[in-house]
């Protein structure tokens, strides 16, 4: 939960005033977001999602967010859509932050997802992967593999604070995933961070995908991985066979995973576990003090990649031969 | 900011069958408030308020502020409206908090409020007080007199930590008050925090009170005194003469102060820079690790009090005799 930014009616006025959207009804700071500031903002021409983009977000990416968002929305993805000003641009500044606003989706993300919703998300980022494939931008993975041992530099001494023998794992898996990551297989635009809290339903009914602020360009089948990671363990952190199952179905009803992406799923599996691990251990060591976020819990994808660890092949997550 | 408890859709589901408002279409945490956790919910019936009442909210206190609103409503006081279930009910249990949906007010709070919205305030604040006359239920000001010497023992030890010089003046102005304090004024329904943000615009014209948790039944010029405070001393804090008179003429034109409330005026103000400098200096000494909300300055109370203690009469406030 994170309002970084204040903003004041006469700053907010003077912003909506470039737009086509009519004057400001209401604005309320939400209380969700760990990386940037999100007002939901209504006006006479609707509502929205206004966001203020703080230190986290790389102001030279946000044309590519924004486009992929434009791109996505015009080949029938169900995401947000960027508002664009008179001049047709759609990134202006608001309270010195860069800001933007989008169209506000209805919808709640699960806090309980079933296998209905794990198969609707399957079939969801396949279609974005496909909606994808002439997007012209190109972003780096700026936390794929050659960013993970830089980034577990910074932790190594700490690391085992956490949990005893967690060194151990991480180094050896580093070296395991340096040697075994795959190079070859398709690539496009991956959402890269689809956790059930950025996709919406009404009921099991998928009503969109949000929070594109990870996405880049990277092996499509990596993003199958990160939401398995993300969907398919129970809180006991078991993997569910039949959730897995679902959404491995899901994503191949729309686009079918090739032989080397099949082969090459346990791998993707373990390293989408560490770069969520490597991601948490730096926050969960670096908390601020009197920090607004309480840090997620790195022991969760400690667990998860052992479990991948043990995985003989794909069909352990689901898919059926 | 603050959202103390979260809900799963299916706890929100069950909640709102209760009521006939068709089905959750989103819901979001609010990052405003610091007493309760507070979303802004979407049904297929409209738009609300969900509120769930944390552990600073007295249970036995909720049919009062819930029962006021419903009051005030009926009577053309524009603020939030108790959504009733079914059985007619206000009052209902959600993640084993107490809970309740109001109606969603359009509007923003003034950031930076001139003497337009100081009148305005100063109208409606007399308006409520005008219909409150005939609402039944009382509530003792918990936070009013009586409750000042306890609520600084707390702190005490430790106030010229604060400010040097705190102590002394806090401590001859408890018994100042205690010997100053009227006790045969005007008594109704008062707001008691009638802040900026909990006082809606759109534009210049008032459109509605939020937030009647600190009601109760108290002298009806205090609640005035907490305005003053609360809303015409600039941020360098210097009282702003224009503010004041705007306020107090926009009160009088609805409710005309008597001879005995004008010349309790300045006392009304102390005790009202008392109140909130010293819960804000309790909460500045008792940060939790971790907290989620930044402590205001008990300091700000500080410099209104000693402006207070200098005033002769209204007249310094912008009453015109």
């Amino acid at each position: 939960m994170a309002v970084y930014t204040e903003i004041s009616d006469a700053e907010l006025a003077a912003f909506v005033a470039r737009y086509d959207i009519g004057a400001p009804r209401s604005v309320k700071g939400i209380a969700e977001g760990v990386e940037n500031t999100n007002y939901m903002l209504e006006t006479e021409g609707g509502r929205f999602i206004l966001t203020l983009y703080e230190k986290r977000v790389d102001p030279a990416d946000l044309p590519f967010f924004l486009g992929l968002m434009d791109h996505l929305s015009s080949r029938g993805v169900t995401c947000p859509t960027p508002i664009h000003d008179r001049e047709g641009g759609a990134l202006g500044v608001l309270a010195g932050r860069p800001a933007a606003m989008v169209s506000f989706l209805d919808g709640m993300w699960p806090r309980a997802p079933n296998a209905v919703h794990c198969g609707a998300v399957g079939q969801a980022l396949a279609r974005m992967h496909a909606a994808g494939q002439d997007f012209p931008l190109r972003r780096v993975n700026a936390l794929s593999l050659p960013a993970w041992a830089p980034l577990y530099a910074g932790s190594a001494a700490r690391a085992d604070e956490v949990r005893p023998g967690l060194a151990a794992t991480v180094t050896a898996e580093l070296e395991a995933l340096a040697r075994d990551w795959p190079t070859d297989l398709p690539v496009g635009v991956i959402h890269a961070d689809l956790f059930p809290d950025n996709v919406f339903f009404l009921g099991e009914r998928l009503s969109g995908l949000i929070d594109f602020y990870f996405a880049c360009t990277d092996m499509l089948a990596y993003d199958l991985a990160i939401c398995l990671n993300a969907w398919c363990f129970e809180p006991d952190r078991s993997f569910n066979y039949t959730k897995g199952r679902a959404m491995i179905a899901g994503y191949q009803a729309e686009r079918p995973l090739g032989t080397d992406e099949v082969a090459a799923l346990p791998v993707l599996c373990r390293g989408a576990a560490m770069r969520f691990l490597l991601t948490r251990l730096h926050d969960w060591l670096n908390v601020p003090p009197g920090a607004l976020v309480t840090p997620k819990d790195p022991g969760e994808y400690l667990d998860k990649l052992r479990f991948h660890q043990k995985v003989a092949g794909a069909g352990a997550y689901g898919l059926e031969s």
